[in-house]
């Protein structure tokens, strides 16, 4: 017989949990509207060959693949040497392969440029540790067809503006891009084929400090001289601190020459944000620039942000241009940048809120009541906008009501035989 | 290289669409929240083992089961003839399985009555067709604890408010018992065995009529004098009318002797239905007793419904009481109905609704707009509570307002260089 449990490293959610995820979702929703967004939405399963085309990174080895229908015997044996004869489809590893096969797909019906919304679960079978699961759910924001530093900006504003909506007030955004790490590790002499291992080392910073990382490049064999400038471009005086975010700042974080039309994108990036900030949606532009910032995806080719709360010292979410991969799937290049919030992050720092409406009554009944008389009950307090639940009398009436409080009930009545509408008294569940 | 479409019988979902869909869902969720009911959510995939332990009939055969992880060459070969070897997960085929799976998780944290909404995609690889996809979305409620008439008239007052609330009004529901029917079949002198074939049958008679159905029964070889009594029933003068729903009625609608208690639980069910309709929610009760209701799934042992609307000639959904099989997993027997509303086929019904809100804003705006004014005036209408688009002048401003409009905007204004937030003159977009 199978296990009581749900399937390794997945979750069931109670009434109480999944009324808070939901509550952050529809808030989550709601403000990217509001900034212009569109929801949509893609069938859970992708082709096999679509999630396995190289895009997906490590992700696509944690994809659950999905048996082929109808297979015998001697067409598993025959297949047993290559994946695809066993597996046709997969469940999506993240949301931006299949926007990408969406946009492919729908393009001839979808404004010039595109802004979308997908919030949804996705699927990796890593290894169960606390806080992974092998199903969770994904809230990205995506512009496709803008290749300007607008698109990073609107993308920014509504990830801030939805964190403050959900009284996470205080976020930041830390930016970098793809080609100043490029040729910021060019100018310190590293060679090309060394870059992606210096990424990883380079990703380590926050962990091992300057003189960790420098040490771990040497370890590594790295090109000497070009561990020995990057190690005294470390030790320069200087701090990465914001304040301002803007040219002058980007420039002195940087070696200097660094390429103009980079430094003006990311520049362009700060300005848009100060002006949104500064009308209808209050606050300073909570903008930093970070060099070092590298993000793991490998189909980033500009801009990379992550979302920093002063509550943790994770992040919250993260995101990038990836003006190439859209291209690859439409045979068209069309430039593209997104912003993924950590849902499963998120939904645990935020406070929840009790609604305001009606009371959420708890009837709790005798049990010789007829029913006739407590349906009529609760169709009276449903009527009046009240949410309602039944409940017989137990001999422990205070856990009772404790459970149904857990549930978000504010208010409880008793009913016992006769009771009328008129005579029911509702008090509050304290 | 994959296709660009999604995979075959599954769909994407464009802004407009996916938009209805979210807010028909949202009436529903509230509705039922209202009525006592409470949201819950399990993973999309379950055992193996528990998808296929006969409990899911015919969806049994049609799910979609997930290869095992890490599998080589040689573990292929050696599960060729034990699909168990191969797979481990599958994706749910309903959300009943899952739901008492749940229950029997988690039962220690749930009230003694336990009244679940899940609302969630299923997936079943049928043979594609017209209006049959292979990805759907369900929505279940289920009342679990509770033997009484009283759950299934709650199931059926909470189905027929939220049909109201999507302006669906006129519905009704048909109500049989598979008690009922095999009496009836008993009495007509066909054997037990016979039982499910007939019952086949009996699920024609919309479509054959009587005389269809008597002699599909006589061609299928069964006990000849059984189809004799059967059909002197179906042809004795009588009205299956409701009017009014009641004991009385249910008793000239079935051969004379029908089991007490049998009927009085239907009956019940109608006098709890009338006691809250007649209070809160208004209206009469739109219950029709069909002694020849069959519904297809083998789990069921009791009340039987379907939800009927005047516009449509096809069911809107149903369901019935399945107290054996929560007993399966829990090893204890527990009470269970649940009503399930097809949302693939409501949200086609469902007329669309223009939120009564701030407008939303189609800012068209000249190329040589500062990216920085722009986002300023964006950003001062969503303060404003409006949701905002951006889009670039194009030659065909026409056309790409109509496009905005079935993306469900409402207003438009344009923007050249220096048009200040005063300056902004927004316009219906009628």
């Amino acid at each position: 017989m199978a296990s009581v449990n749900p399937p390794r490293g997945m979750r069931d959610f109670l009434p109480a949990e999944k009324a808070r995820r939901e509550s952050v979702l529809a808030v989550i929703r709601e403000r990217y509207r509001a900034h212009g967004f569109d929801e949509i939405e893609t069938p859970v399963m992708e082709e096999y060959s679509r999630l396995h085309a190289g895009i997906g990174g490590d992700n696509e080895k944690l994809a659950y693949n999905v048996l082929k229908r109808g297979l015998d015997a001697d067409a598993v044996r025959a297949a047993a040497d290559d994946p695809a004869g066993l597996t046709d489809l997969g469940l999506r590893y993240d949301l931006t392969v299949p926007l990408a096969r969406f946009y492919a797909t729908n393009r001839g019906q979808l404004p010039s440029v595109f802004r979308s919304i997908q919030i949804a679960p996705v699927w990796r079978a890593e290894r169960p540790q606390k806080g992974r699961y092998r199903q969770f759910v994904q809230c990205d924001i995506d512009i496709i067809g803008d290749a300007s530093a607008r698109a990073e900006a609107e993308l920014a504003v509504a990830t801030l503006d939805t964190l403050d909506a959900l009284g996470l007030e205080g976020g930041s955004i830390r930016i970098n891009d793809r080609r100043v790490l490029d040729w910021m590790l060019d100018s310190f002499g590293f060679a090309a084929d060394e870059r992606p291992g210096v990424l990883i080392t380079i990703d380590k910073l926050d962990k091992l400090g300057p003189d960790g990382i420098v040490a771990e490049l040497r370890e590594r064999g790295a090109t000497p001289g070009a561990v020995d400038a990057f190690a005294a471009f470390l030790r320069r005086p200087t701090t990465l601190e914001y304040n301002p975010y803007g040219e002058r700042q980007i420039r002195k974080a940087l070696p200097d020459g660094a390429p103009d039309d980079i430094v003006a994108h990311l520049a362009g990036i700060g300005s848009a944000v100060a002006a949104a900030r500064a009308s209808g949606i209050e606050g300073d532009i909570p903008l930093v620039f970070d060099p070092f910032l590298v993000r793991g995806m490998g189909y980033y080719t500009g801009t990379i942000f992550e979302l920093a709360h002063p509550s943790v010292d994770y992040s919250l979410g993260g995101g990038g241009r990836y003006d190439g991969m859209i291209g690859r799937f439409l045979g068209q290049e069309v430039p593209a940048v997104g912003f993924s919030i950590g849902f499963e992050r998120i939904v645990d720092l935020v406070q929840e809120r009790k609604d305001a409406a009606a009371p959420a009554v708890v009837l709790v009944h005798d049990r010789d009541v007829a029913e006739g008389e407590l349906l009529a009950l609760k169709a009276s307090l449903v009527g009046r906008g009240s949410r309602v639940r039944l409940e017989q009398r137990t001999k422990n009436l205070k856990a009772l009501l404790e459970r149904a409080a857990s549930d978000g009930y504010t208010a409880f009545a008793t009913v016992g035989a006769g009771t009328t509408a008129d005579a029911l008294e509702v008090k509050p569940l304290s």
